[in-house]
């Protein structure tokens, strides 16, 4: 038989995918599979199940990293990695990783059931944490060596959350370093993901082949200035630490649109202190985060936004105190993996066009190492990490058909 | 003897004043007393001693308001009350109430101790909770009989809150609405007070005669827009109610620099939700307030900044949903007490300008019924509900002078 007629079982994938929707549904249609909830223990649990059922071995390590293992005929074979995650976040969407890792143990399934030979392990892996509740892309940068105590002294979730978290799945802190994986071992990495965004959508384009994960970075920026009584102090006479950090908001949006189109950025919460209906705002803390698709425009970008939130601290007669939180550096993918997806579409008959990802994913911790790629299928209205998350189901169909071809070729290179 | 040669004894004042300033004491100068706390029944309880010490009658009421009082030979004679309040913002200052509780235990004093046939009762009143831990203006309004069972429903500190504050000093609800005077009864109502401004202080004038009393609007705005991926949704694609609600908040500063300059507005907050970093904000909540010193100004800035929020909504796509939470109408001054007053200053050769008051008083929930005014006191750098308030002694003994002036024509009439 041709490898190139090969296809996934949708109805298969359709059962597992809808099972799993199941597990931690909302009502409103979402999911809500934080990190080590009942709900996502309770998915992995199930994924294991198939993974048995399936006659694939099991395998877990000491990041929590579930996996659907396929061993080829040569015993020092490189192991190729399909998968994404089962974790969701709060009040989620039901494609959101799901639909990798459906995806990711059906070309097992497709593999095993007509015995191809490969020279390559395939395995299925569900990351631990990658949405963040803990840590974040937890179980990928576990085993890419990457993960650092820092990282676990003042996670994003909290400490509290983290320990207990470990608690619940049985793992230890000392234990998340010791899953790294050989650097030899690896043949690389593909995930199948839905875009979260409209791009596809417009174009009306079938197949994203994501060409880089852009870069992230986060700030906390206060604003200082006098807490005065609201009734007695003219406003020209205030500090008001709340017109600064509107300033730099309406800013920021206008840096953007003006100088940065390829990059976005967000102010998500501004906490006001002390809060009061009659009292003028002494303090505002801004939770900035922004995003770049290259080194270059991330450089740029922060500069253009740290500088401008200076500048509007002064004009209101401010102090402002800059807090950086953190980076992940813009992360270009495998292009021999970007080439096994186009062709694999060509293939297929699917169209496909380059984009950028907004998103983080398990792929950057992964790509610095070894080869990694990913597809994305459309996202309706472009909705994410929310239950209004959706993607027409011939697509996800597709998506895992792109992601079978591909491995098949990457796996018997 | 000439009464305008009268003056109040400083040297006694300043010891009550630090006397008072030590409890409830705060470590960098101000004092804490919200209403009924430790500290402020504690400086309640000091009040009363100093009263009986004084030889004068200690009177209270079912509203919680403590008296000293002096009977003069006519038993039909009406009473003016002299006074202020004992309660403090949280972390405030130890001047805002004190300062004129101080001044008018000791005009009674001095018009006891130098035998002054009055035809009028004198009072010196404490007036329960004017700073609003609990309601706000509680005990001025129980006398003038505004208080209304609505008002103890969902009062600003919360109806727990009240109803365990009220236990505390002995007080029932039902017995508020009991404190009502009959309107015959008094002949009207002094106060003075520091400015909480810098009016005075840049004027270089003594005393501030108080024409009206600014009317204070409340409202919640909500901008609603929607939670969106913040990496993958462009800037021009969001409806994100962060832009609205800052668009609105640097818009209300240029309506008053521009339009009402007599007005003050302020934004003591914005609750961002959900709140996340890499979340397009769904809402954010505006706490706004705003004072004007009229009927029409305050009718017309009011619409200016509620159009203006709707404008504001719709630039970004985003709704909006107006509550509206209360509001304390402009209160004009007796003029015949403004006349007391500045007269009095002219006797003691003491400059003086009429000032609007920005800040609510006791006097607003009097002035329907009786002639009520005030006198201010410079502030030094106009600080107020703060630790850094403060007003020179010599200004403090200047106001306490005017006052016995104006209190000695008016009880003389």
């Amino acid at each position: 038989m041709s490898l190139t007629t090969l296809r996934i079982n949708a109805d298969r994938m359709r059962a597992d995918f809808d099972a799993l929707a199941q597990i931690g549904a909302t009502s409103d249609g979402g999911v809500h599979r934080p990190t080590f909830s009942d709900a996502h223990l309770a998915a992995r649990a199930w994924f294991r199940a198939q993974i048995e059922q399936a006659g694939l071995a099991f395998r877990t390590d000491r990041a929590g990293n579930h996996s659907a293992f396929l061993q080829c005929a040569d015993e020092n074979a490189k192991t190729l990695l399909l998968g994404s995650h089962l974790d969701s976040v709060p009040n989620g969407g039901r494609f959101d990783g799901a639909l990798g890792v459906c995806a990711a143990l059906e070309v097992l399934r497709v593999v095993k059931e007509n015995k191809i030979a490969l020279t390559t392990n395939l395995e299925a892996i569900d990351f631990t944490d990658e949405e963040g509740t803990l840590v974040g892309f937890l179980g990928s940068a576990a085993i890419a060596g990457k993960l650092k105590p820092d990282d676990l002294k003042n996670p994003r979730g909290g400490r509290a959350n983290l320990e207990a978290g470990l608690a619940r799945a049985g793992l230890t802190e000392q234990g998340l370093f010791d899953a790294v994986r050989p650097r030899h071992s690896i043949a690389g990495y593909l995930e199948l993901h839905i875009e979260q965004g409209r791009r596809l959508e417009r174009a009306q384009k079938h197949i994203g082949v994501v060409t880089d994960i852009v870069g992230i970075g986060s700030y906390r920026l206060k604003f200082i200035g006098r807490a005065d009584h609201a009734g007695t102090t003219p406003v020209q006479e205030r500090r008001d630490a709340g017109q600064g950090a509107s300033a730099f908001a309406r800013a920021m949006r206008e840096i953007i649109i003006l100088n940065f189109p390829d990059c976005v950025a967000n102010i998500g919460k501004m906490e006001f202190a002390p809060g009061a209906f009659n009292i003028v705002p002494a303090s505002v803390i801004v939770s900035l985060e922004f995003r770049a698709p290259d080194e270059d425009s991330f450089a740029r970008l922060e500069t253009a936004l740290i500088e401008r939130a200076k500048v509007e601290a002064r004009r209101f007669g401010l102090e402002i105190e800059i807090e950086f939180l953190g980076k992940h550096a813009p992360t270009p993918l495998s292009e021999k993996i970007q080439r096994a997806f186009a062709e694999s579409c060509e293939t297929l008959g699917l169209s496909w066009m380059p984009v950028v990802s907004g998103a983080g994913h398990d792929a950057q911790s992964l790509a610095p190492l070894w080869d990694a790629g990913m597809i994305f299928v459309p996202s309706v209205e472009g909705a994410s990490h929310s239950p209004r998350e959706w993607t027409e189901w011939q697509d996800c169909v597709n998506g895992a058909n792109v992601l079978l071809q591909a491995a098949l070729k990457l796996a018997m290179a």
